[in-house]
């Protein structure tokens, strides 16, 4: 599912740069509680999200989601 | 800007498919009035809308995204 593929992605590539979820908050302007909802997949981000996350994540959008799509297909065979 | 850019990509690629708005609508089941708007930049996408997009025009979400870099790059070059 879409939305735990991009959840599971936020939190891999996160805690691959040594972030918190407060700091990623600080730097997007989003709320810390918004960020835990995404990375739990409870909520679906818009394409401006997305985009605000990469940028201080320090990935571009289509890498970020080159990996959700290889999550996506992880579930769909396993 | 990224709506611009996403606009300017659907557009394209819509057109390459040879899919009018109409089919696109249709096989997306987002309302051609809708369509529209993203195509004019008036709408920022969800990720599931770019999903179910990227799905009917047969591209992954990454591969659309790259292309939308493109543009966003040539613009802030241009």
């Amino acid at each position: 599912m879409l939305n735990k593929a991009f959840a599971k992605t936020l939190r891999e590539v996160r805690a691959k740069r040594g972030l918190s979820q407060e700091a990623l908050s600080f730097q997007t302007d989003l709320h810390r509680t918004y960020i835990s909802q995404l990375e739990r997949g409870l909520k679906s981000p818009s394409l401006e999200t997305l985009n605000q996350l990469c940028k201080a994540l320090g990935i571009s959008k289509s890498a970020f989601l080159k990996k959700v799509e290889l999550e996506e297909k992880h579930h769909a065979t396993s």
